[in-house]
């Protein structure tokens, strides 16, 4: 297929994320080459691979592409490819991270990094502390990583800062609504507000807003497109990490690779529990402060967390606020006017990223 | 004064250090404004800049200055400033997280960020960890605003690629440098080679070598300066560190801000013990295996390791090597022949970070 895809042409969704794959895979190899002639320690390298490899939806680096295909990208795709590439290895980061805050036991189905580098190094004096402190430094390389996959884009001086303008704001965004999520995080209350602005910025920003202007700065996209992009990103950012956190209540881990008891033994501060505990009665909101939060919260607890949140109707809740934003997003669309192709891209994402399966 | 400055001047290194700090507060006042609108924590900001206000000889930004003068940059020093205050948000970045995983819990005469943060989240659930991850997210900001400062220099796509190269490795190599030194922390043995591995890549690079190489990468130079730059510094950071180590023993905490029973606590894997190690006779090994590594060591047990240190002859052999190494920069000086201003700064930098004060 050729680019920019003629009209009636699809985006090739699947080829994207393959191309993206290759070229992280590359990346990592040269980063191993590089690694073993310094003698550094081999396990880093390969650690952040596998963690690539285990799975990830690439949803990022498929916005950003379509984002640039939507800006006009056309002709050579090696700096919008690297550009895309580099946000996965900053999500890979931000998730070695977060599971090293939260210590997370699996992750994809796998055990989380700091797991995984805990048992490498069980006979030393610490092998928890160690694995968490490895991690850390893992995550920091896929950080400075994601960097130089970026620099060495061979982005011309004007966009290089335009994208770099995009790329740096997406970072300290996720940054700080991770420290939200942090200092909100064992407040557990009915203010659906707060709990929204933790979304707004840990990861609508990051995820549908944010990569779909880093690929518009590449195709050399001015104010206007990004304003139609934060129109269109911040909605659909939200309703994605909205159905994230029905998934993590009600989700098969079969299915999504994640363990659906963490979220509610973490007592993480989602919209759903906080719409639940304002529209509950006294039995209801005492059945969910005894359980949400507990260390050793087991299915039967689960259960009864879950029929309180169907009961209350604040899962339905949740699903109204994501269709809202999904139907926002439509309307965004429509007055875009995009060329068919990312247009269509665009409208299979939204869904895809809405109203993904349980 | 004029840049570059006339044969005979001297380059005003006080006045680099002070414009650096300009540029580092301008930059942090425009993130907290950021932050603040933004509604974000207000406390990330100012704890990053309060970490940078409370000292560090900023001999990095400083380096990366001479260096670019000594490539023969000259002209507006706009770009120059931005990339050599980068450094300091990366070093800030660097040590914050290394205070998180040594659990240490004074730096420059204060706290600890992590220890600040716990103290600042004395009522929460568990202050020590949230301690401990809102620092590790501020270090990332710190981080990341390192790179923002290097992205927003104005430098042209040349030298920027240049520039980044430099940078990316840098990074790259502190962040293995600390995984080394994590591996090998808590073996503490007699292999001075392996100690000098560890110092090479966490500090000895990133130190010296690559600041230098930085700054000239922002003139223009080309591989042979970089070349010389590497000759010149990675015996000057090796010295660096070997005098940091020295310090971390024998220095007063008065003059250095740091705790000089923390080294020993941790057991910390540095030439300086290997070296008593490996000369230590039976008993004096067994004063050094009993002691060294103790979280309850006090300052009697610190005078008899002292003793121990000094009467094998390993602080007398690690200034040896310090000297070793000084005099090997200052050859690789004379065979440069630089011009005179830039020349007179190596040496005098040369001196002072081999030379420091106990």
């Amino acid at each position: 297929m050729t680019y920019p895809p003629a009209a009636g042409e699809r985006i090739d969704m699947t080829g994207v994320r393959e191309q993206v794959d290759a070229v992280l895979e590359e990346f990592l190899a040269s980063k191993a080459r590089e690694a073993a002639e310094c003698g550094h320690p081999p396990e880093v390298v390969p650690v952040v691979r596998d963690f690539l490899a285990a799975g990830g939806k690439r949803i990022r680096p498929v916005l950003c592409v379509v984002g640039w295909h939507a800006a006009g990208g056309r002709g050579e795709r090696h700096a919008i490819l690297r550009v895309a590439a580099s946000l996965e290895l900053f999500v890979t980061f931000a998730l070695i991270h977060d599971d090293i805050m939260d210590d997370s036991a699996t992750r994809r189905s796998r055990p989380t990094v700091h797991r995984l580098l805990a048992k490498r190094y069980a006979d030393h004096r610490r092998p928890e502390r160690m694995g968490a402190d490895a991690a850390l430094l893992a995550g920091n390389l896929a950080l400075i990583w994601s960097r130089e996959l970026l620099h060495s884009a061979g982005l011309d001086a004007d966009r290089a800062r335009a994208v770099h303008a995009v790329d740096d704001t997406l970072q300290a965004e996720v940054m700080f609504g991770q420290y939200r999520d942090l200092l909100g995080g064992d407040r557990f209350d009915e203010d659906v507000e707060a709990a929204l602005a933790i979304v707004r910025y840990k990861t609508a920003g990051g995820t549908v807003q944010r990569p779909l202007q880093l690929g518009a700065a590449v195709a050399g996209a001015g104010p206007d497109l990004a304003n139609v992009f934060t129109a269109l990103g911040l909605p659909l950012g939200e309703a994605f990490q909205l159905r994230d956190d029905l998934l993590g209540v009600f989700g098969r881990p079969d299915s999504t690779g994640k363990p659906n008891l963490d979220d509610l033994r973490e007592g993480k501060r989602t919209v759903l529990l906080a719409l639940a505990l304002r529209r509950a009665d006294a039995e209801q909101q005492a059945t969910l402060r005894a359980l949400v939060g507990r260390a050793d919260l087991d299915e039967g607890d689960a259960r009864r967390i879950r029929v309180v949140l169907e009961t209350t109707g604040a899962r339905r809740g949740v699903e109204d606020m994501i269709t809202a934003r999904y139907r926002r997003a439509l309307r965004v669309l429509d007055e875009a006017a995009f060329a068919p192709a990312p247009d269509a891209a665009l409208r299979e994402l939204a869904l895809a990223a809405t109203a993904r399966e349980v």
